[in-house]
């Protein structure tokens, strides 16, 4: 997932969760000061909700990344132009059709959605951002659509209604957190609502993430903490290793709370940590949520060349069928994490590899550690299970979040149409 | 998988198929003249062959490429050591054990198979080639080979014996060809076996593969007509993406046939295209018998603007578990094949991409074709799918073989050590 266009990339920094803290609560979008949302049923679906709202009562300022597949739903390409255009009033989201590969066609729908959604709220077409997610190649049913929009604006509420499910396609439950903190004396909030299930990869997913906030923070200070908070939440977890053409993260800020803008500093490295508490907490639900996975893998590696090395062979781990077969059976098969690595494309010496399934070290200098199998085996049975490894050398770091694979993702994606 | 070390790289190039179309028969590595075989059951499984030996009667010339995987099994280290002594007489196979990740213990035990097979054909030790196929990170029952390297020695048969059963792991059934030819007037044979069928991958999987000839071919030939061949066949399969410690392909060329050895020219690029036919069927054996799989899936992608180009598109979407389920769903969700060329890091321009299941078109320039779900489903519905992929510029072109990705995979891989 990348920043919109005129965003300059920079290299992602982790803050130091011993600086901060930030305490998370139940809540979503509208946990912040000044956002309704709704969620209605407009007929994409057969029953559940499938249309959503966010609207700040007050122009917001905005940042949004987007999938870096090269093929784009028409909705992603509207928001990247709309957001060059600066604030943002609405985000109007529907599940059940991705609107992806529709042609001129789908950019028209698109821009309609925009358009209703802003002449309903009287403000800028560009200041109402659209998502979509569902079934690729089919041409949105507008006059569902249509009928559904003046009932979503009418829905609006503080509470936010049905929002955080009318983004869900397969999700098993919806994904929604809050995290509240004070920023130089001021009381803020940051609230987010997701949905996954598969197509979860970094850099692309059926993802959709939209994140509301009441402080006041300078648009390249919002676009950079986006950037730095989806380094190491969203983009760092897997489902299936496929990307999806909708994935988008948008986030809203629009200074509810009062204060000066945030453009630097100390403070904005607060908001910043607790903006990544919210995505990581968004991104493991998605994972944990991850078509038919039983079990949240957190996977970490140390001792790498490099951070990008110690990302690399993580990805490649949290990838790998095999391992991720094992995690579902629970069989402590260790050899399939050193073949993972192996071909993972970093430099590796296998007889400087230690292993670890939960507390329990498996492999230390590439060799397997007798006596341990039943422990180890028991490790890899919970429902959250950490996996480590350690290259031996270096001092990068990198934690992937994944899932196990069994007959459920099967059984989800090969009759998905039906 | 690349060449053994001294062996120069170069570019693979495939042959005209029309210039010379070898007929295959049935047949396994001692179909050519000089060759004999055995298998026998030393312990390692439970009931079946788990030993194979094949022998030259006459020391041949000999190619071999390896797993790139930078974890390498103990048997593949012995290999590229011993083929850069020159010739071979033998080569010893055990199933159940990979002896990969074993250390020390682990390179000695590889020796010492070589040891007891040379003293028994009273050959040098360096003139035996050793495979291992099964669980990594055990180490190998020695006691058991021990007893069952005299067997397998009274049991070489110019039938082969059950050489191709004992190299089996999680297969279903066996992998033979043989390809029957003449260069020069005089007539020559290819023989092969092999064995997948998880962690099949380009460059890696627990691939086995041994070939056989009675034609003469001087030693850089025969690794250069190796090396093109492999290319092809063996390294443009997937089954899971994964890879293994322990791929290995073995090509011996005991001339037994007779005639001046081959070293180029036209009757080496005979040579070359009837070891291709061989590898292929032997290749394309192994994805049908993919973990689970029901079936075959040929992925050709044409237009690209290089052959590499090409070769990453059809890796990417061969590869993708969303296109794999689709296939076993048999569901035409052509979605998913543009969302993995979307990502593959190839240059595209989606408006131009074709893409065609079988004889159905069902996308045309970056859109759906309308009204041909049902068609495009019975196409995905056969043994052997057949799935084209067009970029709408330049001549590039790649084909890969996969497999659809099931329950059974998951059943096979979630349970493997119990």
């Amino acid at each position: 997932m990348t920043a919109a266009p005129g965003h300059q990339e920079e290299e992602a920094t982790v803050m130091d969760p011993s600086t901060f803290d930030p305490v998370l609560t139940p809540g979503g979008v509208t946990s912040p000061r000044g956002y309704r949302a709704s969620g209605v049923h407009c007929g994409l679906k057969h029953r559940k909700p499938d249309l959503a709202l966010v609207v700040s009562d007050t122009p917001a300022t905005a940042a949004g990344m987007f999938t870096t597949n090269l093929v784009r739903a028409a909705p992603v390409r509207y928001c990247q132009d709309a957001l060059a255009h600066g604030t943002v009033r609405a985000i109007v989201v529907n599940s059940g059709n991705a609107n992806a590969c529709t042609g001129p066609q789908g950019d028209a729908d698109a821009l309609e959605m925009a358009e209703r959604v802003a002449t309903l709220l009287a403000v800028p077409t560009h200041e109402v951002l659209v998502a979509s997610t569902g079934v690729i190649g089919q041409a949105l049913p507008m006059g569902r659509i249509r009928a559904g929009i003046p009932a979503a604006v009418a829905a609006l509420d503080p509470s936010g209604g049905a929002a955080h499910e009318a983004i869900l396609t397969t999700d098993a439950f919806p994904k929604t957190c809050a995290a509240r903190f004070d920023l130089g004396g001021t009381p803020v909030t940051i609230g987010g609502m997701a949905k996954g299930a598969g197509m979860i990869h970094p850099n692309m997913a059926t993802m959709l993430a939209f994140l509301t906030t009441d402080a006041a923070v300078a648009p390249a200070a919002l676009a950079q903490a986006l950037r730095q908070a989806v380094a190491v939440s969203f983009n760092s977890i897997t489902v299936d290793g496929d990307t999806s053409t909708n994935d988008s993260v948008i986030l809203l800020a629009n200074g509810a709370a009062g204060g000066p803008a945030l453009a630097g500093g100390a403070e904005l490295e607060r908001f910043t940590a607790a903006l990544t508490a919210v995505c990581q907490d968004l991104a493991r639900k998605i994972v944990r949520d991850g078509e038919g996975a039983t079990r949240l893998v957190e996977v970490t590696v140390t001792g790498a060349a490099s951070d990008a090395d110690a990302r690399r062979a993580a990805e490649t781990v949290a990838t790998s069928l095999l391992v991720k077969t094992m995690l579902w059976g629970g069989e402590p098969n260790w050899g399939r994490v050193l073949g993972a690595l192996g071909r993972c494309g970093v430099p590796l010496v296998p007889e400087t590899v230690d292993v670890r399934f939960g507390p329990v070290t498996v492999v230390r200098g590439g060799l397997g550690v007798p006596g341990v199998a039943d422990a180890a085996a028991a490790a890899l049975r919970g429902a959250e299970v950490d996996l480590g490894i350690s290259l031996g050398g270096g001092s990068g770091r990198a934690t992937m979040w994944t899932c196990d694979l069994n007959e459920g993702y099967v059984r989800i994606n090969g009759n998905y149409l039906t």
